[in-house]
């Protein structure tokens, strides 16, 4: 994720240049940093400390997000931050609290790059027009091939429907405030956690969402996002550039992963980064209290899930 | 519906012909005799007991499909009575009690027409071959143009999304045991009910059912079910027969309503009816038990309804 | 064929019986005449003259047709012919004119079901309205899965692309009166004739058809057609029932040849037969005439071929 | 269209600043150069011999890029010169000798985008790993909304069909060697130019190409091509966002134009320009020799149009 981050920072973002990388195996920092033309560092602090370095990206294990975010804050450097902030709600809250007191509140990004997707950007844009009336229902799917060894049912929740959390109050413009968790029969091949899952989630203004997680759907990478409204359905439409005719069947390719599947939302939401940057405006990404935010819903939602499945409402 | 159902016999349907036709209204049965070259009776009971008439298509109000079927029983005679069997669980209880006592237990059908539908049989097949693995989770919707007038909340589950609740368990072959009723916002030109209406449904083997009910729509008839398996998904496509370019979109065209897009569907049901009757062999019609459980999960979608969501689990 | 049309004779359209069948091969005729009930008989002449047979299906070798078509005229009983009416377009005119001075013009009709696809309906349909203004250009192509041993690249034509010959004409409300024959690479697998083939064919309205044949396409039953018009663009869709999700892949599924891609127009097409003996009035399926006209524009497209692709008028 | 390269090269591109620019209407020049941060200059050749320009982007009128690309060659500078090279074949062949006594032949790239079209470049690398054959047949569709004002029939081939005509070799991997003109029924709302026109295009390789050019289709712009192999087809797919379901149909958006078709190409091109020249390697833009290649082509094309549609061979 890093490396494909200073690749993207490198490559094909108008602006940016790479100046210092760091990573966990210092082989794979030195690797990238020559790839880029960069100077491999230590670690992550020091890549923050580097005179030269004026903005940093943090795309390391989800662990040491908070402490890279609070050595940025303190030496006053833009950061953009790969989800979840902080793996829990309360040290999300905490960081929230630093951020403030520490000056402007944008100096801390986060990395939902579905709201730089141009297709959920096109939903958002429809929904808006209001031709089709209110929005209210939305129906979410997340397949995934296969999930991280060492998960749980709770850290679908927080690794990958975080994602949904996040982009659905933006697409819907209301935040989620009540959550319930329901749970289809779990694939045979899935031994760690519940999988599918699904989720209900209703916003302040009404809507309903249903959203499913699979994370072991083995067939593809594969996000869906339709919204019922009054008079009218908008729906995101499967990414493809050619389609086949084989052995007795018309086929469109599914992406293995999120890769190709949100390659052109990352370099989007870096160039919108990079610009909001030089020109000293405020950038279009997910801030704190989004990051914040989408981690007391999932909380609300693990909640849901140990008392069985009850409506839980989302604390303020 | 009833008038439909004759021209069908009397026209695309092999080995039948349609003898005489009663309607609450003598002048519409006048009309349909002329159309279809039968006779024109004063009620569905004279038709019943009419010498030269073999088997009956009940289509009438909802709450005369009782009468006309027991006089059928009581004649003896097949009958294909359109859903529902009566309008409560209570009194379809008491009628397949009386089926049951009167002989031969496929003297009545139901017009549940969705089992013919190729799609749904298409379906149903792909699932049965069994290349994905087991069903875990299933997403219906259904959403037509408008409402009838006069209806309320529950007429929605009774009357509509009672396809859904016999064409599911066919589907997966396994009843549904437990049910909880959610709600979205609903559409502000909706004033007699809750619309659109979320179910919740889980059959015996554990699969997990969402199923969208918007009878307020507006912009066409759209019945659509996706059922998510252990490594594959397999969904209804929306029947097209043509695909349009024009005013800056690339378009295909919705039913307005049910007509249209169950066509075949009741064509194949009524011909499985007829070659049934004529071979003496029983038919893969809907039963009167199945009409009967179809109803009783009305009404445990109902009670969930009326508790403000919670799960039911369906009596058997 | 013969056994298919006596089945849906049979089993799915409405007022027609099958009494008597014959086949070259007479274990065929009795096992068909056992499935539908006929009596099995020597040969197709006893068939027409059979007493209790009313109108006669012929569905014979290609060049047995001309002397059943005759047999039946002299029978004046009316027959329903399998394209092509005769081998070459002489015999076609030496049989139109039997017919002409034989009596009512609508004994002889002719199978080109393409005419009663609810498809090719639908797109006519809709070029009729005229929304979209005048038709300028058509494209057209058939590809399947593996042609017939012992054919040549003229037959490709004459049995082939025949249909395209009669189904544009009367889409499109214009007779062809010009071909060119054209080509490309010939696929490696295919020793005995040119496939694909491509021809353009001009209307006398002014349109230019393409209209690839490709016999061995391999990959499966693929009809398409799509009317270019002034303002907007029209064409058939694939019928599908389902869509798979698998092996990294979004599927619908081709057929492996013709019977269930045109089943439907097969069953309407003898439906509206058997409706306008019934109702002795004419009927909407092709004639001898156009029967005629397909095997002399058939004709020109081979001498188009013979003259290395040359435009050649079609004669009157 | 220069408005549109700066500001990409500006904003969206790795590794390029725009220093000066020039329009015909000096006003432009300054709006344009306000907006991307660069100076505006009295003309192009102002451009090319400022010296902190390294590399030039042309995008002017047609009747002028040869001077341009030639002062480019005189002044030793990169320049990447929007299709045609020149108005002529003729032309285009005395530049392409100057620049091969000008030293490296990549000095002069071209603007022909479709190569950088990830559609495009999907179905090439399809075709390539050769699961399906060898190509035998291509079809091409190119319609836009309305054509500009002042062009004739032999502008739709040098100004619009020479994109197919550089494409499609490149994508098949052999030149074309031979081409027919033919025609359709003209709309009737084009007065200047016969529209739509169809193309006969075969390459040295033996595939058949048919190429349909439309200008003023006005549904939308809409680019398609599908390549008939062996054993299998492959095409590109029409790129959407969103699918809408309203009033009665389910749609999908054209562009009305190639701006939004073709934005991603024109930026991907930009960016392969730009590393090609900062790395010191080729790149894969195409060259003066594909440029002259392809006006070569639409001259035989403009010849076979003026003998009435024969096969015209493409002289080497």
């Amino acid at each position: 994720m890093g490396a494909d981050h200073a690749r993207k920072l490198s490559r094909v973002v108008s602006g940016a240049t790479v100046t210092a990388v760091a990573d966990f195996d210092p082989r794979v920092a030195a690797t990238v940093a020559d790839e880029v033309g960069a100077t491999a560092l230590e670690d992550g602090v020091a890549v923050i400390d580097h005179p030269a370095v004026d903005a940093v990206v943090v795309a390391t294990r989800d662990d040491t997000h908070a402490d890279l975010v609070r050595a940025a804050i303190r030496a006053r450097k833009p950061v953009l931050c790969e989800k979840p902030l902080a793996p829990t709600a309360a040290e999300c809250r905490e960081l929230v609290g630093e951020c403030a007191s520490a000056g402007p509140s944008d100096l801390v990004t986060l990395g939902f790059m579905r709201r730089f997707d141009p297709s959920y950007v096109a939903l958002r844009d429809r929904i808006r027009e209001g031709d089709c009336g209110a929005p209210l229902l939305a129906h979410c799917v997340s397949r995934t091939v296969q999930s991280y060894p060492g998960g749980d049912s709770a850290a679908t929740i927080t690794n990958s429907a975080v994602h949904e959390l996040d982009v659905m109050p933006w697409l819907l413009d209301s935040p989620i405030v009540e959550v319930s968790w329901q749970h289809g029969r779990s694939a045979a091949h899935v031994a760690d956690r519940q999988d599918p899952q699904l989720y209900l989630l209703r916003t302040e203004s009404g809507v309903l969402i249903t959203s499913e997680l699979f994370l072991n759907a083995r067939y593809g990478y594969d996000i869906r996002c339709e919204v019922v409204m009054e008079t009218g359905v908008c729906a995101l439409t499967q990414p493809t550039h050619i389609v086949s005719d084989s052995h007795r069947t018309r086929s469109v390719d599914y992406a293995a992963d999120w890769i190709p599947r949100f390659s052109d939302a990352y370099r989007l939401e870096l160039q919108e980064w990079i610009d909001s940057l030089r020109l000293g405006r405020p950038s279009t990404l997910a801030g704190v209290t989004d990051g914040l935010r989408a981690a007391v819903v999932a909380d609300a939602l693990i909640a849901s899930m140990n008392s069985g499945g009850a409506w839980v409402a989302v604390p303020d």
